[in-house]
């Protein structure tokens, strides 16, 4: 039941889903299971929400912050501040920073980092989108929120050379042992960044 | 982004991927978002194949086990004896037993489980059909093959007493230790049912 046999619809979904993240084989036949076990109402509306997902989702035509608007539910909230930014990868990224309820300025999604290695240069990130913003928002400062992996870095010391050049200021996000961390139990790098980034008590 | 705002698509999309069993709302999201990232056919492909799933699988008119064509492979397959029938609660337990490649018999898939709380009576399970079988296939033995919990004990006992009125030889597949199982771990319900069970060496 798991070919690419056109007459079998059940091994058509398996390999579909077996291409999400986090779901192998097995799983994947799980939720095709349980689908097929359910009314077919449910499958249908998956379906159409499926189908429609890319259609109804727009990019915010200032930050690139999903919405069904031209501009995004941030960009659109006049309480926001304009003069802070905060440069993140992707919009996941985004709403955890939303959660914490820490920043209230707008943000920049680049929807991806710099990956030399498959193909992803600056050309591809809307960098000259950000520098825009800089000179027509009165953008004080970005605050370069990527992941603090290899790529992360990476992209972060790009964006943070590409816009000192124009006057605003630039922050990374800090890095340390994260709230209610064990020291013995964090990595080496990050209790070496922890020590060089101690601040005065 | 959580609502059911009809404004919302990921929302939308969020909260059907969320009914889907071991999906909570995190992974709900990671899911989507994942979707949302990945070129615009991957999506189109899976709602095809959840639209029109329901539509494109077949029960076998003679066991019920799911496939393309009136008859079930397994049920098409000439060298599959008549005579043993192993009824099953689900197709995936079918498929489990299809793996173990321990059973060259047919199936009749119940699609069910008793379960008087929910409203799924006797007359909710093909056992009609399952009744009609030992008269129309000769079959001599139905190994009934519903899980080892409350309702699928209630439901083999049913099938059993439904079943031996024909004359037909029923059996219960075995509880037991399973495989590398350690006698310390294994609950004492299953203790004492392996106990019972013993065979003469």
């Amino acid at each position: 039941m798991m070919s690419n046999d056109p007459r079998d619809p059940i091994g058509e979904l398996v390999t579909l889903l077996s291409r999400l993240p986090g779901v192998g084989e097995r799983t994947a036949m799980r939720l095709a299971f349980h689908v097929l076990g359910q009314e077919p109402e449910f499958a249908h509306a998956l379906s159409a929400s499926l189908g429609r997902l890319h259609e109804r989702v727009r990019r915010c035509s200032r930050c690139g912050n999903y919405g069904a608007e031209d501009l995004c539910a941030v960009c659109a909230d006049p309480r926001r501040s304009a003069k802070l930014v905060c440069c993140v990868a992707r919009v996941p990224d985004l709403l955890a920073i939303e959660r914490s309820g820490s920043f209230r300025g707008r943000y920049h999604v680049l929807h991806g980092l710099l990956a030399p290695l498959d193909g992803v240069g600056p050309e591809e990130l809307p960098l000259d989108r950000l520098e825009a913003r800089v000179a027509e928002e009165g953008i004080e400062e970005v605050i370069v929120a990527t992941p603090l992996s290899v790529e992360g870095e990476a992209t972060s010391l790009y964006v943070a050379g590409a816009l000192k050049r124009l006057g605003v200021r630039v922050s990374r996000i800090a890095s340390g042992i994260p709230h209610g961390g064990e020291l013995e139990l964090t990595d080496q790098i990050t209790l070496g960044r922890a020590l060089d980034d101690r601040r005065s008590l």
